[in-house]
């Protein structure tokens, strides 16, 4: 195998960094250049060996049912996993979560719904405008950056003749991790169908279906599962399942009838990305070994700790106070959010996820899913002290 | 690197086989069993070892300039392969060839269109269906398995008022390549918007689309480009440019007119499979230092015309006279086509590429697209020489 490792800076702190990570982290940006970054973005995160093994294997014919037992067997653990009902079951999408946000809004909701949006970021905003499009009647409720949502806040619509609700939540664009248990609560009291994005979310922070009463609930690839992005996966209840056969989709790739059908022989209708899919079957096979998804929890919210106590010190200000464990999103007081993403990149090999429109100068995000270490933590709050000395944190 | 190579049978055969390709063929199918395969189906095929490389890599983060640049030269090479005009703009979906289809339906054609079809297998099939799930007036020109189109049949369309035409120039079920020329004469002399799924042709059979006036080119990663399968290529003419740009579409993940907003800076509306895009640039590249699309595509029919050589003593018997190099479709005349598809990979480590539907049990297909060579299609030919002397081909 080729590695070449190419120093952007002669910087000491790289240095120690690239002995470290020389095997496990170098990135192929062309066929000439070889980068060893350290990533703490939200997708697509750093993926341990074994995943990435698979991906430089041969990619098997598929219509076969040495895959389809694969398949199957990635539909069981993400239904332990998510502790969803026995009778739930599980689709792949070839796509982003946005594919399996859209394919949920246009398979689940119909004009017949009357939804409640949660919208306090992009995710929320995706959700408002897929509701728009498929011209499902429904009500947002507006939330400030990073604010939690509170029973206050739920109580003015009980008993209004709301049918479903749909909420990201961890909104990824700013770190909030939604309160689910009361959202779960208002959801059973009013008999609302509940569609959960927990696209960055799952893995990271605990959601029991099943107890939440939880009909949806998406995810990614290339979030906590840590493997490369192009497969996103919805898991549905059996009252998902049923409003999927009551309703006709005007899509051929989206339709989830279609893929639930094709599902129950562990297939795809068109083909997948059959190589993501065994990486998929890795991870998860290898979470069990380590004890489970309330271990991988714990892992994962352990190390969002780890860095928030090491970066109490530094002039960064949390924007919310219920994060979630996937990722910090912090506003620095000193300089540009941007300029602080673009240094590390540069100057430390570093990707931190920088943020997008109006928080593009005062909001970036670490993210804390992937394999990720304390010590890579620590590589990371090192540079920020260097930055911080020379006055540009 | 863990390789483990589990011989199904004890047949001399594949133990040669096995000692050439121990290193660049072993698949795996879980943590535990490897097995090493040859592959002759039209997708996934088998990738080159760099590609196979960069699967091995981490992930990059993508919302970078450096990503951004790749895309643009994958933009700009596929434009230079598919010989399209200047002005033409290139879109890569996350997802199978028919999310690309349906795009390339939803995005560019309306109700008011008058659309010619031809349907001679599962994926003219797809088109129909797509044409039917969206309200698009069309006409079907209904083929039998196998069969080329002639002037005859398009004549008796001419001056009926038609402004688009659909076709798979290889139907990818039966192997047949549509007569291009043909219809692109008739599609200039009757002013028709054409619309092409080159998904399995592209790269194997020439297609010059700004000579041809093709306004749509599709193809996807898993078949010529021999990479993985999770992405779909297409390739718009000015004129399909300003159709989507005239057009307003109810879907979120298949809107071209956004995914073309997005690669003017050489990113996508959503997450992509990011590695997989890597590995296609690495891909054209390769083909770009090895005498770009002709010599790739002089490669795939001498690899074609090797294998349908070396088959001629044998009871196959082509189901097309106008066969694509990307596949040859056979007949056996003694057995059941998916016997020997099943026998082949349980007893030989070889799969070739089974027919569904009505062709179940009539036709294989066997592939010449991916890593292969005249050496693999020597191996496959004494496999079925073996089956033959005993009876079962």
């Amino acid at each position: 195998m080729r590695i070449v490792v190419i120093f952007l800076c002669k910087d000491s702190l790289i240095q120690r960094q690239s002995e470290k990570k020389a095997v496990t982290l170098h990135i192929i940006y062309d066929n000439n250049t070889v980068m060893n970054m350290l990533n703490f973005t939200v997708g697509p995160v750093m993926s341990a060996d074994a995943v990435r093994e698979i991906g430089a294997e041969q990619v098997p014919y598929f219509r076969t049912s040495e895959f389809s037992a694969t398949m199957k067997e990635n539909e069981q653990l993400m239904k332990e996993f998510a502790k969803a009902d026995d009778d739930a079951r599980v689709v792949f999408i070839t796509g982003s979560g946005t594919a399996s946000m859209e394919a949920s809004v246009m398979n689940l909701l119909t004009a017949d719904d009357k939804v409640l949006v949660v919208n306090g970021g992009s995710f929320g905003q995706r959700f408002v405008d897929l509701c728009e499009l498929y011209a499902i009647p429904h009500t947002v409720i507006k939330m400030e950056t990073g604010q939690q949502i509170t029973a206050e806040m739920l109580e003015q619509y009980d008993n209004q003749g709301y049918t479903a609700f749909l909420v990201n939540v961890h909104e990824t664009s700013t770190g909030v991790h939604y309160d689910i248990d009361l959202i779960s609560k208002f959801c059973r009291r009013n008999n609302l169908f509940l569609l959960v994005d927990a696209i960055s979310s799952f893995l990271a922070d605990e959601f029991d279906m099943k107890q939440l009463g939880a009909d949806v609930m998406i995810t990614g690839s290339q979030k906590a599962l840590a493997c490369p992005p192009g497969i996103s996966v919805i898991v549905l209840s059996p009252r998902a399942i049923e409003r999927i056969e009551r309703n006709d989709v005007r899509c051929m790739y989206l339709n989830l009838k279609d893929a639930l059908r094709n599902g129950e022989r562990g297939q795809t209708p068109y083909t997948p990305a059959v190589g993501i899919l065994l990486q998929i079957h890795c991870r998860l096979k290898e979470i069990e070994r380590n004890g489970g998804v309330a271990a991988e929890i714990e892992r994962t919210r352990n190390l969002a700790m780890d860095f928030r106590q090491k970066i109490a010190h530094l002039p960064l200000e949390p924007i919310t106070q219920s994060p979630s464990n996937a990722v910090t999103s912090l506003h620095p007081l000193n300089n540009s959010a941007f300029s602080i993403f673009e240094m590390l990149k540069d100057e430390y090999g570093i990707w931190i996820c920088p943020n997008g429109g109006d928080m593009r100068d005062t909001v970036f995000r670490v993210g804390h899913i992937g394999a990720l270490t304390p010590a890579d933590n620590s590589t990371l709050v090192a540079a920020f002290d260097e930055l911080h000395k020379i006055g540009k944190l």
